[in-house]
């Protein structure tokens, strides 16, 4: 789907929004404090402010292939200037953009990627690689660090896909959207199994770049752990790693590509693994006591390798509003509410499981799962609950839209840490982040990505919008988390990457010698330093 | 156990050696053409020359904490100057050393390895870190790089153990011998799982500096694999990673310190995963129809995530060889003839399987091991072919030290490859060898560390010895293997590491923008360019 088919001011698919029924519009806004005429809608395209596109130097136009192929149309100009957190979300729709792309390439193969960055290079113009455009720590933003123009350089023309039956790896192009590697895999009997909810819209380069995680990764391995091998393209030339299970030559290479957010080079392709689609899926609902009993089961789980494929635990709160914004209704909810009442689970946590595979071997697994999450006090919901989630995985960043309309502020952040120190960081950042917000909002949490030492928190916060004052709001309450994580020596970030907003917490993540280190390999690769400015390290 | 407590010309407990039998001798020099009064015993200790040592500055001897903590003793340099490849063995026994350090300190802490690497930069002395000796690619050469004097820093006092029962984790000293490592923790009821052959010897600092793979790494990970967070000490200071399960903050900086291999600083902690010690292990044979049908088994395994957590495939000449030197004998080889012979699997290859965990775990997926081996052609050995694997696992490198002594040229190196091009590797490799050796030679290979996508081959190769030319003769079929390698585009190791014997072919490996990436972090961090000279990074 070309870029002009998705929302240049919110998420996903231009032809599709999510509906908020009056009932559970009311119940947030009654939370919240929300007065019923707060909120917006977005302004049109045309009427969006932007910074006067600076001219590009001649010998960057002619390594485009001419001036017909750099793109320097306002509209062009505006779907490639932010990514989606909330301070994106707010710029676009208010329209006033302080920055932006002064062009936007779209190369037709690496061998122009090269010529480009040379180019640019030479002529100091500074580069922004484009994938999907779904970052949310922004890391799109035309920061042109002290060079005469930016560059947004649009990744969509490369996406080769070949595919590898007998080693199940695929050699895929940076380009390719999510939906758009799954359905060329899938036609061949295969998929990659990463289903991050920015799936839509991300792409395969922008999963590498960023170290991507997705809901299914339990199952299928993250991002960074399903690419066997990389090639980025950088201004001094190429690294590729070579193409084998493993090495033990030297430092990983390729583990230095991924997550570099394009601060070195672009990723021009990827090799990753890649599974036989699988002939049954089964996802279900489970009731837990409570955050720490299902918190426990996780860990037997994960610590004894029989974690389903997805695996997700919400805490208190999020329970009550998942359920309260399910739009259960009427019956339904008095059946669900009677049936938790029997089996003492009415303050408990919803905990999702899936399984993928052949028919035995979801068979098998789930009897496992059912084991430990029975062992540990959980009580099942069904397979509604499971479809129920399923239908909505990827309809969370829709909500958000309508929820911006609503004059509702809305933002999420994840971390992560081991078993032994994760209700610390739960503790913490969940305070922190309810201590900014004040006492009418709602943060909750949910636990995924599970491991044998530890596991991701993934926090959703809302508030009323202060109008007006909505990025300095955003600030406070994401400065307030970011502290209260690098305090309790969790991670700044588990899948979300670095980007503009992390970096001024990379030395606590990494200590001011790892920053050197990561500044020595920039420096060779990138000596006129244009790419992507003002991301991944501290300024 | 002391370094005293090992053998200096040769592996392992000084107290062992392996016993050939007067037969076994006899056809293996038969098939080599080896007379029966070549080869020697290792001269004496006090009989090796080296080097005179040079002395080390008054600064460096302060920061070792004065003259007595600087060993220069000729028995302390020789039990330092070497590691265990065929070349370190050949001049060892001939007690004619080119190259030694010359002085051994042994730090009592982190902060002392931090000013002994700053007094050393200062002073421009070349430091070699030393864990267990065990490196098979040259990597404790005592090369200089151009500076004053060697310091061999020998990791032995950095022992401290810490277990975190609820994360599953250990932070662990890199002095730490693997069996010392296993006893501390077996105490508390766990177990890293890591076991190399080099397990007697090996250090965790050594594990992680060359991303060790051990012979259960398809069951609990190479290593790797298992270190969750690291602490490198270097002239420059430290870096250390967050303890944390994952994170996306940026490029993986503990991928930089894994495989530094000492060139970038001294790994001075590492955390990594441990386990419950198993209640049950499970090892047993197999014998397939043919290298492909067993290979194709080990893929199948691999591919639906039904690995046994020891999987190994000898090729025929490897089965061979086994079987021969086995010491089976009379009635008990009789009987295994018969029922191969029955079976139809006497020229077969014998596969290695074994299974670890509570007693539910191995039932479990011992079973879906057995139905991927029975669809596969594969016949079952037994437990007694396991055992008497398990009974040997360890003592490949005391045998190797007799073969020495009989006049045998013994050496192995290994790669890996993906599935669509492992065959290709196989030929390539096995017949470089054949050819350089000659038509009396012993060229054998096993598949393991299987991964969906490829998995590693380990060569074996013996020929009777060049009395006098040694380093030459190897230096023949080494060249020979590992240019196969690099044309097939195979991966120069798959857990030997670097060293300073495939330095040179790391271009190959990695391009020659991966080398400057790796350069710019070494001088960041080593400015002076004293870790570890000549190893890893060609000259």
């Amino acid at each position: 789907m070309p870029i002009e088919d998705f929302k240049w001011w919110g998420w996903g698919d231009a032809a599709h929004r999510t509906e908020v029924k009056p009932a559970q519009g009311d119940a947030i806004r009654a939370e919240l404090g929300v007065g019923p005429g707060e909120g917006a809608e977005p302004v049109a395209l045309e009427a969006v402010e932007l910074p006067p596109a600076r001219p590009l130097p001649d010998a960057v136009v002619r390594a485009a292939g001419g001036k017909e192929a750099v793109l320097t149309a306002d509209a062009d100009r505006v779907r490639r200037a932010a990514g989606r957190s909330y301070p994106d979300l707010v710029r676009l729709r208010s329209g006033r953009l302080e920055e932006a792309p002064d062009a936007v390439i779209v190369p037709s193969s690496r061998e122009s990627v090269e010529a480009l960055l040379a180019a640019c290079a030479e002529a100091g113009v500074a580069v922004v690689p484009f994938g999907g455009g779904s970052s949310v720590v922004g890391g799109l933003d035309a920061v042109d660090g002290g060079h005469a123009a930016v560059v947004s350089l649009d990744m969509a023309a490369l996406r080769a896909v070949d595919l590898d039956r007998t080693s199940l790896t695929a050699r895929l192009g940076p380009g390719l959207r999510g939906p758009e590697a799954e359905k060329a895999l899938g036609r061949l009997g295969h998929t990659i199994g990463h289903f991050p909810q920015s799936f839509e819209q991300a792409t395969i380069g922008g999963y590498a770049a960023t170290r991507s995680a997705g809901q299914a990764s339990s199952g299928y391995g993250r991002f960074d752990e399903l690419v066997t091998a990389v090639e980025l393209t950088t201004p001094s030339g190429a690294i590729r790693t070579l193409q084998t299970p493993h090495t033990a030559a030297g430092p990983a290479l390729r583990e230095l590509v991924l997550g570099s957010e394009g601060t070195l080079g672009v990723i021009t392709e990827v090799t990753c693994r890649v599974r036989p689609l699988p002939d049954e899926r089964r996802y279900e609902g489970w009731m837990t006591r409570d955050w720490v009993a299902g918190r426990e089961i996780i860990r037997e789980l994960a610590q004894h390798g029989e974690e389903p494929d997805v695996l997700r635990l919400s805490d208190e709160e999020e329970t009550r509003v998942s359920l309260r914004l399910s739009g259960a209704e009427g019956m339904q909810k008095k059946a669900l509410d009677a049936y938790l009442a029997l089996r003492r689970r009415s303050a408990g946590c919803l905990m999702i499981c899936g399984w993928e595979g052949d028919h035995e071997s979801v068979r098998r697994r789930r009897a496992l799962g059912h084991r430990r999450l029975r062992a540990g006090g959980a009580v099942p919901l069904g397979a509604a609950a499971g479809r129920s989630w399923e239908k909505g995985r990827f309809e969370g960043p829709y909500l958000r839209d309508e929820l911006l309309g609503m004059g509702v502020f809305v933002e999420t952040l994840e971390t992560s840490h081991t078993w032994s120190r994760l209700d610390e960081l739960y503790q913490a950042v969940g305070g922190a982040l309810k201590d900014a917000l004040g006492k009418q909002s709602i943060v909750m949490c949910h636990l995924s990505h599970a491991y044998p030492d530890g596991a991701s928190l993934y926090f959703t916060f809302m508030a009323r919008s202060r109008a007006g004052e909505e990025i300095a709001q955003w600030r406070e309450a994401k400065s307030a988390a970011c502290d209260a994580i690098v305090a309790t020596e969790g991670t700044i970030t588990h899948h979300h990457a670095v980007g503009r907003d992390h970096a001024p917490y990379m030395t606590a993540e990494v200590g001011e010698l790892g920053i050197e280190a990561l500044r020595a390999v920039k420096d060779r690769l990138d000596p006129a330093g244009i790419m992507d400015p003002g991301k991944l390290l501290p300024a």
